[in-house]
């Protein structure tokens, strides 16, 4: 039984990161899209296209159960995915939202790229689920290059922390999504701005945690077996992938081997 | 007789937009991989293999002249692009050296993105002109996203200027190449920091003189004839480019059509 994990490349790994954490018995391949990264200033049609082409290589892997680890194509490509390929399919939107929902909140944030935040997608899940909640939404672009660059030492950033998040420091808010599977990388910045009441919602927390529970209903004896091998594909190994992966998780200790996929 | 100008997107429109200007009886193709973008954290395998489809659909609206308006694929890619294709090829890399060069500075700044700094692509060619300049390089990783997402506006702006120009200010600089076809559109805000006397090298502005002067002993009829028709060609065409293109040029009233190249 073989997990696939897919992502436009480099938030995705902190999904994988955890799935690997929580879930050592399972085999799991990642692929990340780096030749055609980043997804979320792209088109649905792109993206569509582009997902397909993830999830047919994983399928060719013998993967049996597909994650999808980037806010784009979950907002965008889920449903297309869902019905054209008879596989479970896990998307990071999905489970955060029942995480945030679970809460029982009364007013709920959301922050993420701004085609994250101008689709509404989340915005959209949350109130087809629960009317009476309050969504505030705000788009950090800014976010994810000083995350990849690894400028969160630079003299600014915490102006760019203040800057973006004071809208929603205003808003007493019971918890706030991070809406982008990089921002978890940045989360004590996040809770130090936000404060400690603000329950934040990281979306690799809540996939896994999904997935655990569909695994435990369905791959029961899959629990006790010994730690399988991981896999990470790319579609493209640049130096700059390597040296922002090195920045963000230390060290990535797979071999990594680089696939083209059209 | 048909130029054709390709870019990852965004920042080659400034190239785009100067050509337009400058050479008014010449038909102008632009193609932008924005399906792909950006280039600059990619490989040169991915880098190269781009280049060549871009050129090849150029070539197959028979353009006669390509002017690659993007740094990365210049440092990249120029050298096999001129082998495999007999055209005359233009790039930003060689037009602005060539530009600061005639300065005859005695320090010589680069500001670009990481992988152009990090390439050294400037320095090698700069001091395989003129060994005698003292080149300064700096990598303003920042001003990509700052330009695209439109966030010129926000409080931290004048921060990140500083924060990313300082080490440059101190060192008596001559000229300062903007080594990132993005960077005219903040050229005032550079000028502000630099101060008056460090001339500013723009390799839109120049890769039009050059090829203007080529042109000029090639082409001479063509100069006197009436306005030419643009076309813009995209792989993607995202809300995100509609709005990006909107708040940098204010408007782009071309036809956009979208192309898939593989």
């Amino acid at each position: 039984m073989k997990i696939g994990i897919f992502d436009s490349g480099i938030g995705g790994l902190t999904v994988f990161k955890e799935i690997s954490k929580v879930l050592p018995s399972f085999e799991i391949v990642y692929l990340g899209d780096t030749a055609r990264l980043p997804y979320g200033i792209k088109s649905k049609r792109t993206i569509d296209s582009y997902s397909i082409n993830n999830v047919n290589f994983l399928k060719s892997l013998n993967c049996e159960i597909i994650v999808i680890a980037c806010n784009t194509a979950s907002s965008y490509s889920t449903k297309l995915l869902k019905s054209k390929f008879k596989l479970p399919i896990f998307d990071v939107l999905t489970c955060g939202v029942q995480a945030a929902i679970a809460l029982n909140p009364k007013s709920l944030g959301v922050i993420g790229t701004s085609s994250t935040i101008n689709s509404e997608s989340y915005k959209k899940l949350i109130l087809s689920k629960e009317k009476g909640v309050k969504v505030y939404s705000k788009a950090c672009p800014i976010f994810v290059p000083i995350i990849e660059q690894g400028l969160v030492k630079e003299k600014y950033y915490d102006k760019i922390i203040e800057e973006s998040l004071r809208p929603l420091r205003k808003k007493n808010l019971d918890a706030l999504i991070l809406g982008c599977t990089h921002y978890p990388l940045i989360k004590k910045s996040i809770r130090d701005y936000m404060g400690e009441e603000v329950i934040l919602v990281d979306s690799a927390l809540e996939i896994t945690l999904s997935l655990k529970k569909y695994l435990k209903t369905n791959y029961p004896n899959q629990f006790n077996k010994k730690r399988k091998k991981r896999n990470i594909y790319l579609t493209d190994k640049s130096e700059y992938f390597q040296s922002v992966t090195k920045k963000i998780f230390n060290k990535l200790d797979f071999k990594i081997r680089v696939v083209d996929i059209k």
